[in-house]
């Protein structure tokens, strides 16, 4: 079987293995405190444009994400997020756990949130009728950069989350679990820069970029930085051999590694796409990134089943489901041409 | 001014001042362990014909909805609510400060979840892509009765509920913040032994129908009651005068004072409504309770707010905007008499 | 049976009670927003030459202290108390339910903790091995006054706690639930307006004092008492009715009765305390308030156990035990002379 | 400098680094349901003559402590450790975090809890002065093994603190952060089928005993199992590529490689206790695993501190200090021999 179902059924990109093996016997200090990940944090700092911007070498997902909504928010205080964001769908709660409420608003298919909806949600907040403080207070915005679904966020769209944030006092998040797949899509106009320019903080995943496993965080709020390693801590995320994570982005930042197997994933992506729209396939949701959506007929899933892993994302009322096809920093190119040739071959049927 | 905005702004009914005053003087032990809230569990059980039924006597609705909550839920367990559920709108995030989601789902104007929609949340999230433990567990059902728009579930719907909580391990629980305006609504076949029967827990609300403060809680899930005591201690819940609760609800329950009064304040509702549909106001939602809801232009209000105090309930687009009428216990019918021929005048306006 | 066990066996005085009832047909703003909580405040503020405090009023001790901890600590930080406090102890962990540490030290038989004590905590935290954001931070220090055992802080104390507090970033909070006892405690030098100057937050305790319930929260830090209603809502103390709250304080407070009752009550126990140290009973631990401590043997407290109710403190290796007796603002001098002689009886054996 | 200070200074036994270059491009299942952790699980079961035990995977010992705890403890419940525990110490309240309590014991240097410490702390709880429920109710007892000090329990210790939980309803935990020099250390008579029989979880440590990261735990009690893997991934524990953990389970417990690497370690602490010994260096707590601990003057450690990185462990009153010595699975005999002599060369100065 080939796996196109995620992009985390591989190990790491191997100069990764090489930074390992080859700093294995040295002796640095524990939790982070050590030259790698303070190379990798100046290195970031430097990428970013910010070079007063705290940056945090976390495990997972998850994990980082709770731990900086815990961070950044107050007992009373809950995070804004489509209803389809992976902090509301896909992590078991743990805002929740952590006492935050997220506050799901509808999103169309791509899953992006509007400024307008983030403003009309703090607008009736503040309207008075119950009085507020009967209410969660809304304190953050989160959004997924790609979104679970795929899609982009512009420039301008974020300029003006950033600014609905600014007029409600607000902080802007962006989870970047899929980042580099974002920053290398075609005809994006989102760079570091602008990320670290516009939210209080955001991540540059690694798990599905090319690392063992990882996320970097940037916080650029200081308000929200302060103390911040507390909540690492707490939250189970400091690792005793925090060089481990430093070594790893500094392998996939320090000369663009990241960028180089992020786009050529979108690539493949786009590959898979192209063969999809040629038979036909109806699309889900709209994406150029390295996950792509369509839908499939039981009996086209069928056939493809025979050699392919993908993921069932939505059955539909009618019988048909959407599916993600999904490359990585990992995928073969001989596995996309099959599984683009089985596609194409889907279509010559009626 | 004359306030029909809520049930709760006056004090209480004369005869639980009379109790306070002519006890006034005793010693009894603290914390709920004295003989009136015995005497007020032993009524209580007897009246919903639940010999074995954990009775406690809580100071209000949020804390005995969360106290609840917490005893009922481990941490990785939500619980499904209607979207206008009070527990997802207007409790500031008492559930999730508890560690505990809020699974919101959609309703029509009743504000009524239907078993097939519960049946449907747990189907979804046990049906394996992603693997359930990705999300919250769905572990309770949360309604209001009546709910928040007043409309009351049928003891059919009561019973279909249980059964869907039954198929998936779910606890039933029954917020009756303003349980005896319900239960003396027309034509409802839902006493207090089919919510004793059908829930694993539920609320005798008396804040809002004729007590000064108070709600008891009645807990038929023995694995729910076992150490629930240390729950209402830990969230705030266990009052020291404890007798104050017993006392109330003895003086409420022990000769139906609770049944007539809340009959009354739902034939005045009656009276308020039948005069809006009268001067052909639009209703908003539907309500058989001491909760009323209609559409009013801002003309009409500003005429009424000249001597009335309504309770904005939803603005519509057009201008237009929803309101609550609402009596309780203590409301005077020369009120009620005052008001409706006021809203009658409003139809002789084009 | 006598109850000397605690104070709060009975209902409130008799001023409450008529208050009450007088105005319990007016129709109010819900949650606090009436004007008898208004005018309240008001009164408060003055009282402690704090016209710029937060006063908020909730219905019981612990729902107090966990509130104002939870609106006051990030989730990182913790609260400095004596092993003894009644938050470590007493409160099922109701600080831990909201995510905070309590940070115990041990104390002498007066329950009282030290500058020194909280100073050595903080350097210890900061002093950097292990690293600080390993452990809890310290960032506030919670105190009762007078203590758990009954004993008073002298202002001097209270300016050096407010010293270390400052000199490390932490809240002073006083858990004022016998305040009364201990403004009107002969030789005390500590009063409202020291207080409100040296205290973040601090509350005068109703339910102990003469009120049916209720504690007025103190809150002279702005930016605690920033959005502190959502806090009182969410922790289920946002009583719907407040006025009750307000109108309690009132009466006890608009005519300085809180003081001479609870002064009467000291007085009644300094007749009990003469009455053991004559019998030469020892003396458990210190006190000049309400509480006083003596040890028994098992067939003294056999004889007294006959007519009075006594509440057990610490059971002692050698078979005797320590005692609590226990006057009121509610408490009989009649009663207070039948005890006095029991236990001057008492002396009479060997 | 040469590092003595910890056990997580050093990446993985090679053995590791090989295991997951030569996995690298395989596509397995996320989240650890792929062969690897299977065959590990297995694996484990084995060596513990556990072969119902739940067998889970997770990155680092705050994570996997607190994760245990929440899924055990239902919250109005609270864990009993040695005050010197790490969770209670050094996790930065994560128990507390999760809404429990630690409700702490003094001990002697060992750090080691007794049977009649818990069942005396579970006595006073339901002795009935106050209700139980006003305080935390004991449901767990958290151990480590070896303790923070390097010592270890006897099985009979272990049998006897197993006796306990059962009488009053405990559950046992293990943290094995550093078991692998507990159960290689001479003289002990504790084994893995021994934990498993007694405790209801324990770990087997990783990140401190050959690893790059990551604890095995071990959940015999079935009915804290259940749904486990949401708490993991509530938690922030659910590694995505989970295999990364497997892998290097296998890697060190197929072929007793974890046992072999810690024994050495044992070994080389030995020698430089011996050397310690020889120097007329005070012992401050005994142990026989890779942790040492003695005392040394401040001109002592400065000329150690040359070459050489120990840990402060406890500034003393008379200006000396406790430090700890560590070896682990990679510590180079050579620098042992280079310390143990300057050490005894430290004993040739008056």
């Amino acid at each position: 079987m080939i796996f196109f179902d995620c992009d985390y059924n591989q190990g790491a990109h191997p100069k990764i293995l090489e930074h390992l093996a080859s700093t294995n016997w040295e002796q640095t200090p524990g939790y982070g405190c050590d030259p790698y990940c303070e190379q990798a944090r100046t290195l970031i700092r430097e990428l970013c444009h910010a070079p007063e911007a705290g940056v945090h070498f976390l495990v997972g997902g998850t994990q980082v994400n709770a731990t900086f909504l815990n961070a950044a928010l107050r007992g009373h205080q809950g995070v804004v997020s489509a209803a389809t964001g992976h902090i509301h769908c896909h992590e078991t709660g743990a805002p929740e756990a952590g006492g935050h409420k997220v506050l799901a608003l509808p999103t169309g298919p791509e899953g992006k949130l509007s400024a307008a909806q983030v403003d009309a949600l703090c607008a009736a907040h503040y309207q008075g009728s119950p009085p507020p403080e009967h209410m969660v207070q809304p304190k953050a915005v989160y959004i997924s950069h790609p979104t679970e679904n795929g899609a982009l966020y512009t420039l301008a769209e974020l300029e003006a989350l950033r600014a609905v944030c600014g007029r409600w006092g607000l902080y802007l998040y962006v989870d970047g679990a899929r980042l580099g797949y974002g920053l290398t899509a075609p005809g994006t106009d989102v760079d570091l820069p602008a990320l670290a320019r516009l939210c209080d903080g955001f991540t540059i995943g690694g798990t599905k970029c090319g690392a063992l496993f990882g996320e970097a965080l940037i916080v650029t709020n200081p308000e929200i930085d302060r103390d911040f390693r507390y909540y690492i801590k707490q939250g189970g995320g400091m690792l005793a051999k925090g060089r481990l994570l430093g070594l790893q982005f500094l392998a996939l930042l320090e000369d663009g590694l990241y960028f180089t197997i992020c786009r050529q994933a979108n690539a493949l992506a786009d590959r898979l796409a192209e063969a999809c729209r040629t038979a036909w396939l109806p699309e889900y949701a709209p994406s150029v990134t390295n996950q792509r959506f369509f839908i499939f007929t039981e009996e086209q899933m069928a056939r493809l089943s025979e050699q392919y892993v993908l993921s069932l994302w939505e059955p539909l009322p009618d019988g048909r489901a959407a599916y993600r096809l999904c490359t990585s920093w990992g995928t073969a190119p001989e596995a996309v041409e099959a599984l683009a040739g089985d596609i194409l071959a889907l279509g010559d049927r009626p």
